[in-house]
């Protein structure tokens, strides 16, 4: 691997073996060069680039993409230095990425053919494909490798055994996870190896998911998508455009503890194992009032539309509740749950199938929030005692990440952490 | 389950519950609905159907999709009508589906919301993203239990183990394969689970796999991707504007052999797993000498351009061929291979990660022939033995399976197997 200061982005547009033309990374060290021509086009195109520099890191609540590699990492060092070193590696090749370059040249750092290509390449004369890299930090992190411990905010805590979760170790946890979302799962698969690759020696990949169709819209451009139960998942999301909420409910604030995560977001992801075979045999009228909505409509049950409001009060005929006690939307709701929502931005995915001749499908559930003691925590644990969806799905994975607030150019992940 | 005379296929885009517009399936006793307003306009549409009916099936020769559902499924029925009965159900279901329908109601069969619905939802308001669903019969559907003994065509052999085969039988085999190609996941996974649950009781998912990054163009209006190597894979591939070689190559011809398969082409399936992380460490040079062409370009080594053509007599001032003796684009051209060709639409898959840390991926590839004895088995003969490719890759799964010729408006898969 070179030095990283010597890294150079090549524009995967341009021809292998151009000037090696990059982005400014903003990493002290790291030369900056002039935008290639036709670059600026690239950002109203949908294909684009999303801005890897800013107050918060990109990739929570810009508008979902369609893909995602999210890849759990064990650090595999013992040294700090070596752990800042390639995060600060990683920074830099993650701001040529999501640029849509590749993260070096093609064998030229010992001479022409004589090295391996800084970048493996597949993703040469793709667009950016919208591609966002998110970084957390999981609890285990901050043991006594890294000097780390004192710096454990509260709101990191160990997530709870929720009732009928069924966890494999080898799917759960991580010291780092980064999140790679795109339009196009080649380039997010390539972003995830390249990372890899870089870690070489100092991470290791702890377990990695693709997913695809995202199930939650962050933005009200979107339509809403439909998850594999057939139903329209994320109506009553959190939009990007509720900047107000987003503040109250996503991101840090300085004075929630931690201060060097002021400006970011935890992130709690679960493999959620779907038997779908099941479902699919249960009524049309079972289905909607285990979720509380229509399923073609998607609206909550009594209603037209999918966006009308939900009347918890409402009561059919014979006097029962139209929308179920027991419905997911309702113990869901932020109504129950003392105002507590989440920022959802999850994938289906199918793994094959399982030994037992059923697709390995489900749903990869990632949500961000500001506090999971009081969001996720609470609200998963009535979801896990009452939901009656729960005879249809299995939590198989989860882990739990702090997500620092955004790079600005000259820093890099984590470094407030470190500092 | 409907009987499949009843079955009515739904509009995506249109609202659920709206009256049964269908496509004609063609099926005797199918009931043709006249075409929704605006259907008519999808054709012209990159995310439009393609045509189910023809001389051939769809999603041999149609220009490869972005996205890939392969499941190869085990017939758990011994009874010969039952699996004809699952086949004129499929045929239907998979007309509906490749022009974007759904494929039943939503519990309207016994009354509203009594009966499971009919189509499991999760593609409602997607367009048909140019799905495509090919059926191909494997060897062991021709043993005793149906009375197809005699009707196995001898083109469809057992494949011969070849050196350094790795295969695991739970990704090996299948009595019947249906590939799902289209440029949005969700539509092709749809397709699949719906095939799978039609068939419940009659068939099992014996394994499945999902891929990405088509691998190789079948229409020079394609660009050439990349394979999870980095280099360009399939320039020389087979298109479908050579309508000439297709013939020779591609299409079974009157007389080759089992009439019934006349139209038709053989497909062998392999999860090819790549090294990527071995691959990454080799130097460029040594993988462009592997490969035989550069990785920017993929030109052939000594030429400039994609296409230019390979010279394979050309030789370097030191007097070795500029194109290796042992380099894949040699010891797979036709040139050396007594002029077989094969029509290759593979995709990349990359199934998370091993136990080691490493990203389970691969090259799940696909090949269609006109009889593998001439063409798949003598070309993978020479290959695994002499291919330095070998030390980075590992056949782990294989399949082999009898694709009949199209379906006619009125017949439906494999009519002319069983007649």
């Amino acid at each position: 691997m070179s030095d990283p200061a010597e890294r150079k982005g090549i524009s995967r547009r341009g021809l292998i073996g151009a000037a090696g033309a990059a982005v400014a990374t903003g990493v002290a060290g790291y030369a900056a060069h002039s935008v290639l021509a036709g670059e600026a086009s690239q950002a109203a195109d949908a294909n684009g680039p999303v801005e890897f520099h800013g107050p918060h890191q990109a990739g929570i609540v810009t508008a979902v993409q369609d893909r995602l590699h999210f890849a759990a990492f064990d650090v595999t060092t013992t040294k700090r230095d070596e752990l800042v070193a390639l995060l600060k590696e990683w920074t830099a090749a993650a701001a040529l990425l999501t640029a849509g370059r590749d993260i070096g040249q093609y064998g030229a750092v010992n001479g022409p053919g004589e090295a391996p290509p800084e970048d493996t390449g597949e993703a040469v004369g793709l667009p950016p494909a919208r591609l966002t890299l998110t970084i957390g930090f999981g609890p285990s992190l901050f043991d006594k490798r890294f000097g780390l411990a004192g710096k454990r905010p509260a709101a990191l805590v160990d997530l709870p055994h929720f009732i009928g979760d069924d966890l494999d170790p080898n799917r759960s946890g991580g010291d780092i996870a980064v999140q790679a979302c795109s339009d196009d799962p080649q380039v997010a698969v390539h972003a995830i190896r390249n990372l890899a690759r870089i870690g070489f020696g100092r991470v290791a990949v702890r377990y990695s998911q693709l997913g695809f169709g995202r199930t939650s819209s962050t933005s009200r451009a979107q339509t809403t998508p439909r998850n594999l139960f057939g139903f329209k998942d994320g109506t009553n999301n959190l939009k990007l455009e509720d900047a107000d909420k987003l503040e109250q409910q996503v991101w840090v604030q300085p004075g929630d503890g931690a201060e060097w995560m002021a400006g970011g977001s935890y992130l709690v992801a679960r493999r959620i194992r779907m038997n779908i075979e099941i479902w699919d045999r249960t009524s049309l009228g079972e289905q909607e009032t285990i979720i509380g909505r229509g399923k073609g409509t998607g609206a909550p049950l009594g209603k037209a539309d999918e966006f009308d409001p939900i009347d918890f009060a409402a009561k059919n005929a014979d006097g029962e509740a139209k929308i179920p006690m027991d419905s997911h939307i309702r113990l869901a709701h932020p109504q129950f749950n003392n105002g507590a929502e989440l920022l959802r931005r999850g994938y289906n995915f199918v793994d094959g199938s399982d030994g037992l001749g059923r697709l390995d499908a489900g749903l990869f559930f990632l949500a961000y929030q500001r506090d999971p003691r009081k969001q996720f925590i609470p609200v998963q644990t009535q979801l896990a005692r009452t939901d009656t969806l729960n005879e249809y799905i299995h939590h198989v994975g989860s882990g739990i990440f702090a997500c620092p607030g955004g790079v600005t150019p000259g820093s890099y992940w984590g470094e407030k952490l470190f500092a």
